[in-house]
């Protein structure tokens, strides 16, 4: 089957980018000798995320019990769940590590070393925890040098049913750099924070096995990983406009596109209407912030080769908006009613979010595969 | 069962708000002496159409077809699908009528006309249109006194297989307004332009039973609808901050929230950690052109009550950071770890467009009843 005989909108996801872009990781991380914990959040599907564990421990992250519970159906035991945990969410996890999966929750305050520590006894087993840290001002977690990181460490070590494995830190505020200098101190500043933490947690009797950084930017960035025991990633397995306005990938090495139909003109203004709203493309502005703002995405032409100037510059729930941002007069003999052009996300983990699969293509326009996804906690 | 015992985040809808939405809309509908055509890709939900239904001739206008083949399969026969037709989909639509369904699809183009006509002959059945027209610039449509709607008309009246059955136009621009005057001049451009555009066809020997119009801003100030046979709005059943921001409707008219549970402080900043992030409430950020801009949400108790100045100031994929707006210390005992709260969402569509189902609750937090929405085409 072609991508030319798909309803539109749906998602396309290009398996060379995708393989090129976790070849590159894996690189960089054999290079320093650190493990890559990929980040199920992005995907949410087993085949992608079995090609970025290939070479690797096999441990993986997830930003919901859904994915851990997914994940672990398919035969992935090792999984840090990095939300801070919610009391209402402990029976789930307890439920995972009862049928035998190895869940690692995450926290930042006494309250729910409580929390999992009752939880734990209830259920009669044992909860493995990582102390969350901030290491850029950007979330949650404990700032380096505040008490509370030992507070939270003696309490995990003394508490029955839960167990100090060690610290986590992620620079989400990498994702706001202006530069790749930026993005180096940042990932430097996640190491350091993290390998800090576990120093002190270790000096103070405690035990730190895992030191875990991450983030797309600082994972391609990063100079030095001393002290660090892993590193987690998820967007780098797609990339997306911000990663390339980041300068963390090129234009040309996203992964995924929104194929949709054109179904109107409104040529006195230059616009092209398709059929690709937010409910395709996700409401994510994320390079608005940028230096160049992509709008709601890059048009390509269905073969996913970048239209120099083409975006999305707004969407309504079932239609987008096409324009030449340079205002340049549109070839409407290649936009017409019924033609098909594929749309760069801004963010690919939200975009993705608004679908229910993948459309994996090679080279070509062929389909070689259906890869399922889903939402949800 | 009480929401207090949810998983968080879901999504919560008020009955009661609900149906007095509703019924406010059909009040004014009745006073015109005009059909309401309610829209069902806010809810997606059957149940929620059913009420909108009551007292009103029974038809439905979807942004899918995946709608129109749900609310069909609930027996619901007389759907307007008002996206500009792609030639990609003509065959769902003519599977819809072959099975009974009284689909009528919009378009404004020639080639539309042709692709329609051909599907329809292929089919053996008739394809019912509406032209689609433009009243306020925003998007879609044919503008008043374009010769292309006599000529499209003409072509509809003269192909086989397809039945010219009036004019369409939706008063998206209605959103961006600054006032309600802005409202009401915008609701009578849209009634103007439709009536208008119906006499012209008339006039030219043409038939046009069908003058729709809507959004939910017009449907709620027009001052006139007459030569306008139906009306068609949306997110009243629900409304949201960008309605209320409009002086559409009260905040505390909206309907649905979001419920989620914080899971981490950082009191030096003022920050409340919820597991709400954009996968629970959309990346929409409607009210931030509005005069008022309420960040990704407005905070509410467990029971639906707005906590003064309270917004949701930015999210991540499982994150959200509340803060008081007004810089104020935040009363930390009552938003303790595991403490749940509910955040009224900017734009009603895109929230419930991030969840699978509604907990329907009264005027207490006990939940009456699930309803099941869905997504996708």
């Amino acid at each position: 089957m072609d991508l030319l005989e798909l309803e539109t909108p749906c998602l396309v996801l290009g398996n060379g980018r995708l393989e090129k872009n976790i070849s590159h990781l894996h690189k960089r991380m054999e290079h320093f000798g650190v493990n890559l914990r990929p980040h199920g959040k992005t995907a949410k599907n087993i085949d992608v995320i079995r090609m970025a564990l290939a070479g690797q421990p096999g441990g993986i992250t997830v930003s919901t019990l859904k994915e851990a519970e997914y994940y672990f159906s398919h035969g992935i035991e090792d999984i840090v769940y990095a939300v801070g945990i919610a009391p209402v969410k402990l029976d789930r996890v307890a439920n995972l590590i009862k049928k035998g999966a190895d869940v690692t929750i995450i926290l930042d305050t006494i309250e729910q070393v409580g929390f999992a520590s009752a939880k734990a006894q209830e259920y009669d087993l044992n909860i493995p925890v990582l102390i969350e840290l901030d290491c850029d001002g950007h979330r949650s977690g404990v700032t380096l040098g505040d008490s509370l990181l030992m507070d939270i460490g003696r309490l995990l070590n003394s508490e029955d049913g839960v167990t100090l494995r060690g610290v986590l830190t992620h620079a989400g505020g990498s994702y706001q750099c202006k530069s790749i200098d930026g993005i180096r101190a940042i990932a430097e500043a996640e190491r350091d924070t993290a390998a800090k933490s576990a120093e002190m947690l270790r000096q103070g009797g405690l035990p730190c096995p895992i030191v875990s950084v991450g983030s797309t930017p600082t994972a391609v960035f990063a100079e030095d990983l001393s002290g660090i025991t892993e590193v987690r990633a998820g967007t780098f397995v797609f990339h997306d406009l911000v990663m390339a306005g980041l300068g963390v990938c090129d234009v040309k090495d996203i992964a995924v596109s929104v194929l949709t139909s054109v179904i109107g003109h409104q040529k006195q203004k230059g616009w092209v209407i398709t059929d690709a709203g937010w409910t395709a493309l996700s409401r994510d502005r994320g390079t608005a912030s940028q230096e160049v703002d992509q709008g709601y995405g890059v048009v390509c032409n269905v073969k996913g080769e970048p239209l120099t100037d083409l975006i999305v510059s707004s969407v309504n729930q079932e239609h987008g908006i096409i324009i030449d941002r340079g205002g340049k007069e549109l070839d409407w003999e290649s936009f017409g009613i019924g033609s098909a052009v594929r749309i760069l996300p801004n963010h690919s983990c939200a975009t993705a979010a608004m679908h229910d699969r993948y459309y994996v293509t090679d080279s070509s326009t062929e389909i070689i595969d259906v890869w399922h996804r889903f939402n949800g906690w």
